[in-house]
């Protein structure tokens, strides 16, 4: 039997599963990141190879020439990379093909069989792509923290984060915001002052300065938190808003199709604010469908069986979608 | 004769008077930036000291152990600066004291005589401050350009750059701007595209993201350029509202005195979006008068003599400034 091996490379976690043609999954393997843009080559290599070793599980073992393992994966990959990934594959048996798919594609293919729609992804970043007869047509967004991606994660906690500031400072209106951020940073509530300006204020900002930028994304959750906060529900809205202009702008003349919806942002959006959510992606998507996935290990797992030339239908997606869910509890389970 | 010397030092230059206690000026010199937050110790050392021996000309010879250095300038002193500095003056013969005045305070006694009214500086930072009995009292803002800044050059370069990324993205309108920050990062306008994206659009993100963060501040200008571009137009809308509402946070219940603002972004806003800066200042300003300065060595020669027991009026305070003004410009002609 030859072996289908899938794999969702995140930037803060990975996920490998072992297939049948059948759709049958057979292992469910996790480990650490592993986007090279995120954490280097090396670190990248070691972390999607453990996810994999993890899913072989006991089946490890001769060597399959005929193997194939598909990679979902953001950005652009390096041929230092993907050869260094092979070697590691070839490693652990699997000495046939590494084919590397857009992370776009393994999130749409993760929500829907079918083989058009748009694919939102609102997590480290924000992006939105068309997907036409099953492969990336146009992508908007992913412009980085510092030009783009409004309504990531970075962008929610950074906005926290000035909103706080500003609140402390008397220049905004107060927030159950500020009270979450001090305590998520152990800053002691105080109202001491040193030459008119709140203790509590410079705290803050000494502390988050010594964060890289970027960091300021793990306040994210904080703006869900106080999502019945007048300040909080403005952020996010606001987030909101900023994604569903990456999807209209990806949109063309007609919209149809499945619009699915990946990465931590989109997935508590759904969860804990779906009206403020739903509202502002339906004004970009229209009435198609929108469907939250947990990754893209599902549509990494259909590339594979599409690439063997299986056709996957909406019965072999459920299937596989099952199957998937059902290992992947089991590996929590262990 | 003891020797009186006002300095402003900046974050990109600094600038050093020579007085007489009639208020006369007897030399003025320019130089690099004297604010060791923004260049570190010694580099600003280094530069208050050139612009001090440029402004002394002749007038270098024989220690004054009565002398008196006044300097205006942002931000928190170190003892090792204070000292170092100390000692660099008294190899200028200023063996005297060496005092040291926020920059807030300096922008303020540029503009006016009175010692009640508010100062705001919008340049590299967004910073109030409410002033009494010719003392700061509150301060608001400058938080720096991640947490604050509101209206700032560097918020006005970056939003500039996240607006023509958005529009050469499909996102956002489009907008002069576009044309604009191509052309000062050098890239040539082509209508290619890779898998859908802008050649320019990756060629701009390239560019942009080999800067630092706060490097995006040499954009605002940008701004300024495009003031009748609709766009442009909201920027320096959304900039002066900032400034404002950081204003707004200074002010006590009754407004009274005079509102002095310093700093580039004010200078340019005064001159070439006057309507638009008025309106929003006036918004939390009320009717004080609005008064833009140039820099905040006069309010450096002012705190000098007023320092000394002498009383600086109306009257003493135009003519400090005639001085100076004149003592500028024939440094400028040689």
């Amino acid at each position: 039997m030859r072996k289908i091996v899938a794999v969702d490379a995140g930037g803060t976690s990975s996920r490998a599963v072992v297939l049948e043609a059948s759709g049958d999954c057979r292992g469910f393997g996790r480990a650490g990141a592993g986007n090279p843009t995120a954490v280097g080559i090396e670190a990248a290599v070691e972390a999607l190879g453990l996810a994999v070793a993890r899913a072989l599980g006991d089946r490890l073992g001769d060597t399959d020439a005929e193997s194939l393992v598909v990679i979902a994966l953001a950005g652009a990959e390096t041929p230092e990379f993907v050869q260094r990934l092979g070697s590691r594959f070839a490693g652990l048996g699997l000495g046939g093909t590494v084919a590397i798919e857009p992370d776009l594609l393994g999130t749409f293919c993760s929500g829907t069989a079918l083989e058009h729609g748009y694919a939102v992804i609102a997590g480290t970043g924000a992006i939105a792509a068309r997907v036409s007869d099953g492969r990336i047509h146009t992508v908007r967004g992913g412009s980085g923290w510092l030009l783009g991606d409004t309504g990531s994660g970075f962008w929610i906690g950074h906005l926290v984060a000035r909103t706080v500031v500003a609140a402390l400072d008397g220049i905004g209106r107060p927030t159950a915001l500020t009270g979450l951020l001090l305590e998520a940073t152990g800053i002691e509530r105080t109202s001491a002052k040193h030459r008119g300006r709140a203790e509590e204020l410079t705290r803050l900002e000494h502390a988050l300065y010594a964060l890289q930028p970027v960091e300021l994304a793990r306040f994210a959750p904080l703006a869900f938190e106080a999502v019945d906060d007048p300040v909080g529900r403005e952020i996010l809205d606001a987030a909101a808003e900023g994604i569903a202009r990456i999807l209209a702008a990806a949109v063309q003349t007609d919209v149809s199709g499945a619009v699915v919806l990946g990465g931590s942002v989109l997935a508590a959006g759904m969860e804990r604010a779906p009206a403020i959510f739903t509202h502002r992606l339906r004004a970009a998507a229209g009435d198609a469908q929108l469907i939250p996935v947990a990754d893209g290990v599902v549509g990494a797992a259909v590339l594979a069986l599409r690439r063997l030339g299986i056709r996957v239908d909406a019965r072999l997606h459920r299937h596989l979608t099952g199957e998937i869910d059902r290992a992947r509890g089991e590996a929590v389970a262990q």
